[in-house]
């Protein structure tokens, strides 16, 4: 019989191009015997599993069941200890807005051993890649990362603070708040301040929009963006220039 | 003769562990012709280019010479043209105070093809592999990440409005100006906000100082905390667990 050695990895898997996983990610994936996924994990990452561990989805946008967190935290300890090695398996980076924290002290708890494998996260990671920096010299010396509701569902505080700052903000998760984000920043008379929006960030089917403060609720609307979408507010989406990707195309780099 | 096509990727290399990198980093690195790297890129790293590849040191820590910006961007462009393939690899991710930005502006300007490949940030990594989420469910719904000097030396304008919030705050290259920054919370009678410093990040010789904003400074100085360090602020310190740690140990993930 089968020695069980019970053990969690909580792991980003980064923002969805499966080249983007860190090679402390992939191993960790090779090593699972089940692995716990969200949405937003690509079935090319979970190919990267043993044929024969577990793959189980606990992805909070399936409309025909939904996990809490507390049942996926205990899905995390209970398969650990009847299986051994559980990849907890997470879009972007574990702690920016995963919950993974809790997931950690969950395990902590039950006493088993946890480590954390971080991703790369989208905030920096997904407009870094077609050329937009979330950092540059004389345009923004700092960025804010922000989603848009708090745990009851309103417009969350920091946001409304993130608007009056100089700070590149990011907001993940920001979509279906994109009007009252905007309205913040109106309201502060920052109707020029340049804005992306970024659907499917890294994969095949991403959908990139520009515009202003002023304009980009309507442009939204017309190009019928939609999540998962990274937000980016600030001077630096300025030097997003269309004609001058490269890395999209895999073979360049390959 | 091998034909010169010239291409320029600007890489993250992460924060030091190798395993950190990513698969599209280390696909970047063994197709190189040049690497032009930075001080807080590793040997082991560096080993992952082609033997043939000519690799070049220009990190600003050298005491012995130093490059300018200016100096580096004509480097990348000219050993492109001469050889190919230049791979910029940076610590961190690029677009994090490492001014890739303006690399990738230079290269642009310059007419040749420029890629960015993300890496995992410092500022989200080294304190999530240690169990340091950035965000965390009640006790931080942001977070803000600054550095502590602007363009002319003096401390940063962001970090001055980041103490007034209650974002999770994490400061790059801060290290030096740390008695200014405890004095901002101070000045906000913000004595008990917990902070962690780490120092070399996932790397063997990680050193790990937690504290609060009262007794930082004096912490630090006993234990001789030096740079290269990520200064974290904020409750999210308090889920730190010294006796939790598991992922520093290779064999674990291996």
């Amino acid at each position: 019989m089968k020695q069980i050695n019970p053990r969690v990895s909580i792991v980003g898997a980064g923002p969805g191009d499966p080249d983007l996983l860190t090679i402390k990610a992939w191993k960790a994936i090779k090593s699972a015997d089940v692995i716990l996924y969200d949405a937003l994990v690509s079935a090319e990452i979970l190919g990267f599993a043993p044929a024969e561990a577990l793959k189980i989805y606990v992805g909070k946008r399936s409309s025909d069941h939904t996990y809490s967190q507390e049942k996926i935290n205990e899905m995390i300890v209970s398969n650990a200890l009847l299986f051994g090695h559980v990849v907890r398996l997470k879009g972007g980076d574990p702690f920016v807005f995963g919950r993974g924290g809790e997931e950690m002290e969950y395990v902590r708890k039950s006493g088993l051993p946890v480590s954390i494998i971080p991703g790369i996260s989208s905030s920096i990671g997904v407009p870094g890649i077609i050329g937009i920096p979330v950092t540059h010299r004389g345009l923004s010396e700092s960025f804010w990362v922000v989603t848009a509701t708090d745990m009851k569902r309103n417009l969350a505080k920091d946001i409304q603070k993130a608007a009056e700052t100089d700070a590149t903000v990011v907001v993940l998760m920001g979509l279906s708040k994109l009007d009252q984000i905007v309205n913040l920043y109106l309201r502060k008379n920052k109707n020029d301040v340049p804005v992306a929006i970024i659907q499917n960030g890294t994969l095949s089917n991403q959908k990139i929009l520009t515009g202003k403060i002023s304009d980009i609720v309507i442009k939204a609307a017309a190009e019928e963006i939609k999540a998962p979408a990274v937000i980016v507010i600030g001077e630096v989406v300025n030097l997003y220039a269309p004609s001058q990707i490269y890395n999209q195309v895999k073979n360049v780099l390959a």
